[in-house]
């Protein structure tokens, strides 16, 4: 059993890539799986459906890594060479892979489609591969050692789509890697909201840099900031020992700002919280146009905690539909502490939901009623408990206003996560 | 001037890359750029902040292209070495670029903090370069030729964060290569709905593999195709004969799937037509959750056609919010013909709105009702017509209830486009 970190280096082979009419999320997907697994990755590239650039492009990557990760090319038609030039240059035969061929034909009979030659050039392998299903569409991967020069290394090679790709690589290439290794890992996913990444890297800069089992990497997206913590162990080791105490250091530093461990993001914490506790939320939006309702009701189960939401874009609307007086509107403005105040309250008596949120705000391009860009009001209301909070997002030109939007909207998601905690029912 | 196509390759420099924290859309963005242009590109790389495996790569890519275009490491900290590596390599001093200090200085005021000395780092630049100023940064970029053995070579360096890259290439870098090639690209975005990519393509075949001015290249995702169709002009040169043919090609091949020509995307497609033509549109929802409101609502200038739309998740609120009669849900359940045409017609009275949409279906994970995962139906309401469509949106087993959403939701908006389409007002 060999502990010593490998190094990895992925190679996407795609024309389709290098035209920019797909944007490179296998690489993604497999880079942070490969951080997780503990190999070392230093390189990615991509090259087209051009074989000599693809075998010099391979033979490069074989020469600086233990295991190169290819996606791509595993299609049934005569531009697809990846298995083809990889087998060649490792020195390995293709030949045919019979449980191929049985998938293959099981997958068409499932569609009520006949599997074309074509196909049958997908069921090739190369001589002594473990071969990978591919659950979601035609094109098998495998895993294939190297002969002669290349012994050593390993090619693992994935199929294109990122729906066919990604889930392969989570299900079947990691366990894969990990059973090479010897150990397996076991991680905890740290969810923070009102802290930036750069603040919390600077507070937890020593743990961050110097923890090595479990390591510590921070993933983010606008608002919000993810830890995930990953422990190395034996089979049949206990990874509490390692990751509790490395948890418990960061709940320390940043516990303020933690909503949730394991807990996927903002809607699910949210969802799974009020499925919990039996309580329901609605919502009454007008700058997001949905956008609350919309990330609630992408959580699997969510009709259980989610009835009814309004999107009330124009002032006619937040007050004929919604039922906000009339003269609030017209005293304070459509973006406004009151209006948004009233926006959530009558959202819960219209509806009956235990907890309403409501945004209202400018998400630009241009300054309305003399109220800025980014000028934002999140308003929530329970039977405990109403509070409007002002945000000021400062977005930049480009994109500017479905950052405003999706700002807003996790702010109110975050909000009515804080209630629902709050709440014993 | 030279109209011989460049070859250009992409090396993106970022531990971040390669921890899979950060998805490479720059990449994406910079190989869509280059393919308009017209530029070669058969390699893109990403290596992390190392200066010798920073300085191999580019001296591989030096090697193989004429333009090599690194995105990342100009940030102000020690790691960020890109610009460093690359005067290096090309034997280029790091100079004091006056107008970049005082580009840092004005970023820095606008935003009421004070720069750091660090910040000084930024403003050196290798000495005769072309400095492209940030505007939602403080890294300039920069494009810069070699000397001695690279004197044929140009680098071209950009900020890593997409918020600052993207528009940098797009409003200066692009123009910098055409001032370059001494011409100019225009193109035309084609929009289809209803046709898949492949059959596109073999409508097209022949046109994508053998135009060459236009270069004809499609852009795709889940129920959309794009087509743009790009012509190399000289300065003061009419690209219409080069244009005009080759879109009336494409419109008598697959015309009757065009939904517009520049128009962005479907719901831009909508508000754009709702505006022109004074109309209003809103929207009842159920498993798409917002998502149709939401995509509406985040065009600019949505507040005059989108008044109000609800998202009625339960029977309950179809019925008590909405309106639906309790007689049609308990006849034919909630995921039916008769539930999507009620919603839809409650919607359009209770609005008062020109056009009604509503979505009611199925996305997943379980059957409900006893109907299938992916069952949904999308019922239209306006003054002149009513219609109902089925929809069997058949999704892989992960991703798929954000798959049968967004499916259905862009099925709602071109209904509400095709029916706008048809109004004379």
């Amino acid at each position: 059993m060999n502990r010593e970190p490998k190094t990895a280096e992925i190679l996407c082979v795609g024309t389709e890539l290098l035209m920019g009419n797909t944007v490179n999320t296998n690489a993604t997907a497999i880079a942070q799986g490969l951080a997780e697994a503990g190999l070392n990755l230093y390189h990615q590239g991509v090259v087209g459906d051009n074989p000599q650039r693809l075998r010099e492009a391979l033979e490069l990557a074989l020469s600086r890594a233990d295991v190169v990760i290819t996606t791509g090319g595993l299609g049934p038609t005569y531009d697809d060479l990846t298995k083809e030039t990889v087998a060649e240059t490792l020195g390995r035969k293709l030949v045919p892979h019979e449980e191929s061929v049985r998938w293959v034909e099981e997958y068409f009979r499932r569609l009520g489609r006949t599997p074309c030659p074509n196909n049958q050039k997908q069921a090739m392998m190369p001589e002594g591969a473990t071969v990978f299903q591919n659950h979601n569409g035609t094109a098998p991967g495998c895993a294939v050692t190297g002969t002669g020069r290349w012994e050593r290394k390993t090619a693992i090679l994935l199929p294109g789509p990122p729906r066919e790709c990604e889930p392969m690589f989570r299900e079947q290439v990691l366990p894969y890697l990990r059973g090479e290794s010897g150990s397996r890992l076991v991680s905890r996913s740290l969810y923070f909201y009102g802290i930036g990444e750069s603040d919390l890297a600077q507070k937890l800069d020593r743990l961050m840099r110097e923890s090595k089992n479990p390591t510590v990497a921070p993933y983010c997206k606008p608002g919000e900031v993810m830890l995930r913590v990953t422990a190395r162990v034996e089979e049949g080791e206990d990874p509490a020992p390692i990751l509790d105490p490395v948890v418990e250091e960061i709940r320390r530093e940043a516990g303020e700002w933690l909503y949730g461990v394991n807990v996927g993001n903002l809607q699910t914490a949210l969802v799974h919280t009020l499925l919990a506790k039996g309580l329901t939320v609605a919502t009454a939006e007008s700058c997001t146009g949905g956008l609350v309702a919309q990330r609630i009701t992408s959580v699997p189960g969510a009709s259980s905690a989610f009835e009814w939401g309004a999107v009330t874009y124009s002032c006619r609307t937040k007050h004929g539909m919604l039922g906000v007086s009339q003269k609030t509107l017209d005293k304070y403005g459509a973006v406004s502490v009151q209006t948004a105040m009233a926006m959530a309250h009558r959202a819960r008596v219209k509806s009956g939901a235990d907890i309403a949120v409501s945004v209202t705000g400018n998400a630009g391009p241009e300054p309305s009623e003399g109220k800025p860009v980014g000028l934002v009001y999140i308003g929530l209301e329970s039977e405990k408990r109403t509070s409007v909070q002002e945000m000021h997002i400062r977005a930049t030109e480009s994109g500017g206003r479905e950052y405003i939007r999706e700002l807003a909207a996790s702010r109110a998601l975050y909000l009515a996560l804080q209630e629902a905690k709050l709440w014993v029912k």
